[in-house]
């Protein structure tokens, strides 16, 4: 008899039908002889309906007063599937955040789990209930109620299944497992049986949004074995854990992208080691994310420093940037806003040197220019026009083998 | 300076207009000096919406998972609120039943309130904060979610006001206070500047619905004076207290209705003390409400028994009258279901004898039959024919001048 933690997205309880398909599912899994915890999100686009009064009345509405207005989406769902279950005949409880007692930080609308007391929860399941959870809720010191963020819910299910150690965290969404690429870019893009934490965290952060990135940290700082996938139809989805799968053992696991990027460089900058603070804090102050950042030195004691944001804040950096320009004396500022970023990621490319010079090469073959490397333990990334991205992740992943 | 707490209805923040109105409306209490505590049911149509959701997945759905779903229509409305206030520059803060520790019974649709602790609401009172707080809800002893039942937000502000011993508690609503009787049958019906508790309680059980008979039972039994006022236009309201208005003084403060009444009389029944208890036992365990009670003695050791029920329970409770007829060897049973109860109430009543016999008499003149006449301290009711339902209200009216 195992402990199983199963989380089910948005999509999963939009509509009454699949609130019962899922109640099957539960009571399928239930009947096979494991303990069930459920952890739910709100039915999809009800989280957005609900912001969206808020911000009809006030853009900028206080967080602490939008986490009480977007918490009911969940205990919505949560009432509905627990009345499901007991329908079919099969026990089962609802849980708010505070009522496990989920407590967190005080940062509403982005609040950070502290600790759970999972006594409640565990009395249930001695009882022989399904324990059905809110995802994306807690409470905070004063009482209050909190909300984690988008894809909180993921980071609930993680947390209830460390807490409670369970055996497997489940997450069950639209796609039916984490696959070596996008498959609407490769059709011939494969599911995986398995993957490291660090490969997911990689694949994940890169723009493979199967799982949000927190829950995956959080897995893998819990050793919580976690499983992707889909609650349409059936199938083993993917494992991700520390092991892996050994049997497989591939050099490249797969392939991340991010569309919408763009770089900015300085060009001629004073190559002392206090000119890349100076150039990122205004950049930062603002609330813009850095990705990559690269710096050349010229030999003449000057550098080139270049780095990539996302292309919604490619106009605002570029300003702060040339304001920064002036007060350094810098030569020039360049960028360019059309770019993609292409990922190689694989635990295996520890153990083997060349990985990188098959995608340089396979890159090169195809005539696609490389604007910016960069290299990880576990990665490999290239910055390309993004006009070349479809041809550079089918050409990638068939130079790597990962179809099979 | 003076506490008041506001309660508003599902109609006054039906929409996110209104529940901007609402915030003008407080503001404006608030700038005159007062503190207020504002209570609020959900949005219109939101409670039926939700319920309607559990219905579709099973009719008997537990009641505590309804409470776990129904309890989120009032959390968004407060939040909303709040964050419409705070826009409007007035500081706020949301509080749901748990927050503020409105402690019931473990009766999930239906609990009742057993204390509250006033300790976070004088905090932020004195804060200067206004504070919102969720209606209709509350906390068990397991921590679970209740809900007071239908029309629960009108009791959770009489026991808010009653805890915080607040000045006075307004109701509003979308009627602008309470009516010598129902403006769509008698058009010169008058808005009450006043009226007892007492006599509201009359009217109330009566028919004229404008406040929860639960909520002014409540503010009686703590003496909140209590005011009905309309949330969409100007004006005092009614205020109901122990004094009324004693400048005012009528015999007759008004005339309430119930249609859809029904009667049933059991003709011939051994005439002992325990046959009452015999006829409407079964009745009872059916919960079938019995209004009105009459026995007749015959003289020959037979009674005649006669009692009111709801239209809807006609068929079901005359069924169970002939199974107890025959038990009790009673000569016959004989219903209609076609009635009407017409009641006048009135504090004034007490110290003026005759005031019955102008209602028969003005009944009489109208050629309107009373099948049932049934009185206490403050009202005389009487059944008559609902076809002479409109008639018997203008005629009496007018009789006891009520449009003065």
């Amino acid at each position: 008899m195992a402990l199983i933690v199963q989380k089910y997205g948005g999509t999963s309880v939009g509509t009454l039908e699949r609130i019962q398909a899922v109640a099957d599912r539960v009571i399928r899994c239930k009947e096979a002889g494991d303990d069930i915890v459920v952890v739910l999100s709100a039915m999809s686009g009800e989280t957005n309906r609900l912001l969206g009064l808020a911000q009809e009345i006030d853009e900028n509405a206080s967080e602490r007063e939008k986490d009480v207005l977007v918490s009911t989406g969940e205990q919505v769902t949560i009432a509905l599937l627990s009345i499901a279950l007991q329908k079919k005949g099969c026990d089962a409880i609802s849980m708010t955040g505070d009522q496990i007692r989920m407590h967190t930080d005080n940062a509403h609308g982005k609040a950070r789990i502290t600790d759970i007391d999972d006594h409640n929860i565990h009395a249930h399941l001695k009882d022989n209930k399904v324990v059905v959870i809110a995802g994306f809720q807690g409470r905070s010191p004063d009482n209050y109620i909190t909300t984690l963020g988008r894809g909180g819910s993921d980071t609930t299910a993680v947390a209830i299944a460390a807490a409670l150690k369970a055996d497997e965290c489940q997450i069950y969404t639209d796609v039916d497992g984490v696959y070596t690429t996008d498959p609407r870019v490769e059709p011939k893009a494969r599911r995986l049986e398995s993957i490291t934490f660090e490969e997911m965290l990689e694949m994940a952060s890169l723009g493979a949004k199967v799982l949000q990135i927190r829950a995956v940290e959080f897995a893998g700082k819990y050793n919580v074995p976690l499983r992707v996938l889909s609650s349409f139809t059936e199938g083993n989805g993917t494992l991700i854990s520390y092991e892996g799968n050994k049997m497989e053992s591939p050099v490249i696991s797969g392939i991340a992208f991010n569309r919408d990027e763009a770089s900015l460089t300085i060009l001629g900058v004073p190559d002392k080691p206090s000119v890349a603070a100076s150039i990122l804090a205004p950049i930062g102050d603002a609330n813009i994310d850095v990705d990559m950042i690269i710096q050349n030195s010229m030999g003449d004691n000057t550098a080139d420093f270049t780095f990539t944001v996302h292309r919604n804040d490619y106009k605002r950096a570029k300003e702060l940037l040339e304001e920064t320009s002036s007060k350094l004396g810098a030569r020039e500022v360049q960028g360019k806003d059309s770019l993609a970023k292409i990922s190689i990621v694989g635990v295996g490319m520890m153990n083997h040197p060349g990985v990188a010079k098959t995608m340089f090469e396979t890159l090169g073959d195809e005539g696609i220019n490389m604007q910016l490397i960069s290299t990880s333990e576990i990665k490999v990334s290239v910055v390309v026009d993004e006009k070349y991205l479809e041809l550079a992740v089918r050409a990638l992943h068939s130079a790597y083998n990962l179809e099979q």
